[in-house]
């Protein structure tokens, strides 16, 4: 039995007992929240989120590139989202090696190097204000009066605000 | 008091009670799942995922683009999942527009169109497929062998899959 097959029987149990099948499109709460995928970190648990209050976008590192700013246009333009909430977090893998040495470890083994940015960084605090930057700076995501970026400890639970 | 200032007051109760320090970095699960941004849509519930499972990876559609494949490689290659979940879902923002109409809204409004598409799709099911074909077909994603596709139906709080 694959883990897929163990969440997928977890899914059966949710179905049984689900009652907010009537939930609006647009999230409640008017925010949307962009974080690292690390497993450790969990937005529903952390910022006491429930269906239907925001938008979660997640990726390596929590990063703004291209796809997160699409995400954030069709967000605020189309759904209603006005707040950002932006979060890094503390032992990230995305601290623990460098654009150029992955994608050389790729080239080695596939034959060709990745088209796209690693987006590895060396230091968290740098990542959260300059991903912030990345999203005041684009032409198409309308409200940047509340984007505020934090960092996550994985140690202790606690989230602390950069500001620059 | 904005909701951002509401959902720091919920992290700061989360790491009143934290007892997950000591987790490691890497997925328990072994699992990356790539769902929709979708505020009704909460993955931990669903599959029954807690704090150290599993990277959870989320945009708008829950659709795969370069990002999407960054976020993977990286899953896989550095922090050792093997298993892909993809995640769509009924009544999703992206089944109400076209790429071409969104962005010329845009344009119309700021001056220039995104260099980015907007990945609308009028069909759940082919663009689960599809998106599974374009994790199948990147030559940086080096394990494929479980990727495998869902509709969530945000009616129901069912996750059905989706077979080509």
């Amino acid at each position: 039995m694959s883990v897929t097959d163990e969440l997928l029987a977890n899914a059966e149990r949710y179905a049984e007992t689900f009652d907010k099948g009537d939930l609006p499109l647009p999230p409640a709460r008017g925010v949307a929240v962009l974080a690292c995928m690390d497993a450790r970190l969990n937005p529903y648990g952390l910022l006491g989120l429930t269906e239907g209050d925001a938008h979660v976008i997640r990726n390596a590192g929590g990063v703004v590139t291209a796809d997160e700013r699409r995400s954030l246009a069709i967000s605020q333009r189309l759904l209603g989202t006005r707040e950002i909430i932006l979060i890094h977090h503390t032992d990230c893998g995305m601290l623990t090696f460098t654009d150029d040495d992955f994608k050389r470890q790729i080239q080695a083994e596939v034959g060709a190097k990745p088209d796209w940015a690693a987006e590895a960084f060396p230091d968290l605090e740098e990542d959260v204000l300059q991903s912030i930057s990345r999203i005041r700076n684009d032409p198409f995501i309308p409200h940047t009066d509340s984007v505020r970026g934090f960092v996550y400890e994985v140690e202790t639970g606690r989230l602390r605000e950069v500001k620059s």
